[in-house]
């Protein structure tokens, strides 16, 4: 380590070591550190972290920039020790997008093609094909069209569902009917088979799936959330599965993670969950991905990923 | 009816009046006739039917073709009253191409994103990420390249998954390994994550997929079959799965539908069971396709999906 380089620190919760190895491979002119003991706190002004622990960022006196291993930065800006001045950028796609156009079909087939009510069918012993319904004539709803929520959209219109898709500006994806602001929500609602929610967590997004929009969606719909757990009113969800209003929910994310034990969603019948792994980071592309980001930012260009403070994404 | 115009004869085991509906519509200038009362048997020499009563091709003595409404003709051809010259015409696609990819996908994606795991997991309130596979990784390798293996091919490719398939001639498919005959198989299954069987059962197909094969799969392999139950050795499966050399399976096809209640398979846990779903006969496509068909056949064209009995498929 020789001062003359450039710092930029490392904190990840796990794989230290093969984010150490990426990381100083794709930034050779740079001292990629890992260890506090290792640095001048003052010298850190570019930082690459998912989960950081609390005041981790207050250390850092001349931080400029903090790099998200995540596409979802609700957690930073949920923080007190992060400062307006710092920029924080999160990943854009870096192979979770194709991640979660998996983990979404995989809810949308076992819908549309009566999956569960086969598993159930099994159990019982009975062998009774159901009726089943036309790609095309399954209304899959997503709900947040960017890096992935786009991805997603389109991927499943390409198979052929009757897709819609919703933001907050207008946006336009091939082959999907594409929706925004809060106006067009219960109208949109009122016609989806599947439910897929991909918004990042903000004050506006926050738990945006209660017990009103969820009743609003037609008896029979399936929901399928890998936004965050806080957009989900978890009792409302129970609520409307008990009354037989909705008909299953694909679950990768929860209010607190792990739920607990005596969590109602564990042994639910209609509730499938995933222990948040829609989409990983995948260490390989991300590292890469965030070099060329600090490079951009090096280079005064704009810098896809950097979240806007205001809007909270 | 009017004695003037030829005749269609419609046998079909359920649905018989949407069928008789769909027939008049796309052959105003037949008569579509479902009821043995109302027609002199020397006049039958159309007829489209699934799962057709012993003796009923017997009962027309100027049988020219029959069409079954379907796309797996093997108990067409183990019929003795089917006689050599009279044409044999299965549906080739007419809609169960994308039903069968979506089928085949919903199989590939619990294995390679572990849903089954998760779902034990979720039983013992467990949450624990694993590793996970990227679709790039996963050989998922297709037995039988037509109508229905070829499209379902196709759309792994698409979809990223390391795709091979195999035929019995040469065939080329864009973004899928291709090979042909036996002597490739063994290779080929030594090769592959996930088996998908779509082969039409022939008497050379028959028991295809027996222990030593199956044993030949890597250790966690998982296999779909959606072809015939006569091509699975049942006991083999079972074995190899209770072993541990095969991950699970799930089975749309089985040697006796429906299986008996003290069949194996409906409670053991590495196997997903549906009851011949996999893609279903759509009488709108299908009646217009072998009207279609029909005409050809009227103007000596080349019918597709005319059988080879020689072939057997
Ligand atoms: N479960 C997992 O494994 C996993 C993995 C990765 C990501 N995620 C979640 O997925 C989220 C989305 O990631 P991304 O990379 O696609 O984010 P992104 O590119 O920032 O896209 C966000 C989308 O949500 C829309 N949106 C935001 N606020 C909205 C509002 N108030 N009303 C309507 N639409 C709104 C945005 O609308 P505009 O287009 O108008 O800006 C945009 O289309 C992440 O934040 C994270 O929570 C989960
Ligand atoms: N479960 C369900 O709901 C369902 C629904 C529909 C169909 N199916 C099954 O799917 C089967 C396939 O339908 P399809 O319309 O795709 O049939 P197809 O168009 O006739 O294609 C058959 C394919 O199998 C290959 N093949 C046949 N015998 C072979 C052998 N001995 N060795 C290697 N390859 C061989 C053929 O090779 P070539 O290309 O060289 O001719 C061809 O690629 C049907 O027969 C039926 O059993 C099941």
């Amino acid at each position: 380590m020789t001062a003359a380089n450039p710092l930029f620190y490392l904190h990840t919760p796990n794989n230290g070591e093969r984010w150490q190895a990426l990381f100083a491979a794709e930034l050779p002119d740079f001292d990629v550190v890992a260890a506090p003991a290792e640095v001048d706190p003052a010298r850190v002004q570019y930082l690459a972290t998912w989960r950081p622990p609390e005041g981790l960022f207050g250390r850092f006196a001349n931080l400029r920039a903090v790099f998200a291993l995540g596409a979802g930065i609700d957690r930073f800006l949920q923080r007190s020790d992060l400062a307006p001045g710092v920029a924080l950028v999160r990943l854009t796609d870096a192979g979770m997008a194709q991640q979660m156009c998996e983990y979404v079909l995989a809810g949308v087939l076992r819908y549309q093609r009566d999956l569960d009510c086969y598993a159930r069918q099994q159990a019982d012993a009975q062998w009774q094909p159901l009726p089943g319904r036309a790609a095309a004539d399954l209304r899959v709803t997503v709900l947040g069209l960017g890096e992935i929520g786009g991805a997603v959209a389109r991927t499943l219109a390409l198979l052929g569902y009757a897709v819609a898709g919703w933001s907050r500006s207008p946006r336009e994806l091939a082959g999907v009917r594409c929706l925004h602001g809060w106006d067009t929500l219960p109208t949109l609602l009122a016609a989806t088979d599947v439910l897929v929610n991909l918004l990042p967590n903000t004050p506006e997004t926050h738990g945006l799936l209660n017990h009103e929009r969820l009743a609003g969606l037609p008896k029979g719909a399936a929901l399928i959330n890998a936004g965050r757990g806080e957009q989900l009113e978890e009792s409302a969800l129970l609520a409307l599965l008990d009354a037989g209003h909705l008909r299953g929910a694909q679950l990768d994310v929860l209010g607190q993670e792990p739920p607990g034990k005596e969590h109602p969603f564990w042994h639910h019948p209609a509730i499938v969950l995933t222990p948040h792994i829609a989409a990983a980071t995948l260490p390989g592309p991300s590292a890469r991905q965030v070099a060329g980001k600090l490079r951009a930012l090096l280079r005064g260009e704009t810098v896809p990923g950097l979240v806007d403070r205001e809007r909270a994404y």
